[in-house]
């Protein structure tokens, strides 16, 4: 096959995502719900970071979760044990979640009427990058585990994200991970990403986190996120 | 598109990707040479572990390396740095080496009659899994940062690697690791996956990596890796 005919491929494939993507948008304007994409490599701490979020927020205003993975269901579960309802999504060979997929699991979450859903897609540096959701905004999750370099040699996940939330920084004094060189390395890619240091084992940086969901919010205007401050 | 066109053209590609593999294949075998194909999440350490690996074994037998990255040449430079020669392959958008591009790198490294090829993939732990790049077998180097669930989690990288080498092994003391949990689920995909814990920071455990390569030459019989023995 030749090599235009693969990029035609994909140009089809990115189009119909992005026709999805666009009626996932409407429908979480309308129901006043700000969809946050939470993409990283895996291990990098999504999914504990989230069942820390959801537990410490679900009680401000409405939250559901749609979870990513190619198999197991264990990442639903975890959050459904904070009583935050959430959908498994097995992707099976896909490398990534697609529009499709979000919005059928959008379809079996509660109303959600000016709160907030938490998309955590598969752990993958590269394909999610490419796909809409439908989303507000990509946060990438990093952990100081991953190396300083990362944001140069996958840069198109960096590029696409708002917020790159730093994990694990609890474990920064054991390695060598250099804070400064991964922020220089990040804004290289992306001069507007902003950048908050977490731990999710300690709960170290969650309320900048928790503040800096509440200013987008704020600019997005759901009446339930803004009122709950 | 249908998703059975899809699915046509899934096949397509990977039975390309099939009958170049099949050619590099015959390649290494004509010089004598082993191939081990680096799998891994973004930040588990196949450099530093390359790194370390080539620097301590180069003088007992020809030694080449083929880096693959989204973006950057750093890998190449940390690689050649010890003396070795190394290829860097940018894939761009892509997120896995291909057999074409581990062909072409072949040709641009010098001929390493009897000696190891290490190719380093994309950081990805779904989409290198279902491509052969001609190589012995494939390593997947999983990190203790990463959480034991991933096996379970990205079961074809798991499925399809010969060994498991679990590095980052001198942090597992100040992380809630477990190693017997890990194994195991690496076992319940993979109940032929052989295990071996490392630290390419401080060198732990790198004896017995070097004896399981050796094992895999001496199988193969390429001359000079059982002569140094």
């Amino acid at each position: 096959m030749s090599s235009d005919r693969i990029i035609q491929i994909e140009r089809d494939i990115l189009g119909k995502n992005d026709r999805l993507a666009a009626d996932n948008r409407a429908r979480f304007r309308a129901d006043g719900v700000l969809a946050f994409n939470l993409v990283s490599s895996p291990g990098a701490g999504k999914t504990s970071l989230l069942v820390r979020t959801v537990s410490e927020l679900k009680d401000s205003f409405p939250i559901g979760v749609i979870e990513g993975d190619q198999q197991t269901s264990n990442d639903a579960e975890r959050i459904r044990a904070t009583g935050v309802p959430a959908i498994q999504v097995n992707t099976g060979k896909g490398c990534h979640l697609d529009a499709a997929m979000v919005g059928e699991a959008y379809d079996r979450l509660p109303w959600l009427n000016g709160g907030v859903v938490f998309i955590e897609n598969v752990g993958n540096l590269v394909c999610p990058a490419a796909f809409d959701l439908g989303e507000a905004c990509k946060i990438v999750v990093f952990s100081t585990t991953e190396g300083e370099d990362k944001p140069l040699k996958y840069p198109d996940m960096f590029a696409a994200s708002a917020l790159m939330l730093i994990n694990k920084i609890d474990l920064a004094p054991v390695l060598d991970f250099d804070l400064a060189r991964t922020i220089e390395y990040a804004r290289r890619v992306n001069p507007r990403i902003e950048v908050l240091t977490v731990s999710a084992r300690t709960g170290e940086g969650f309320l900048a986190f928790y503040a800096w969901l509440r200013k987008r919010a704020s600019k997005a205007k759901p009446a339930e996120m803004t009122a709950a401050e």
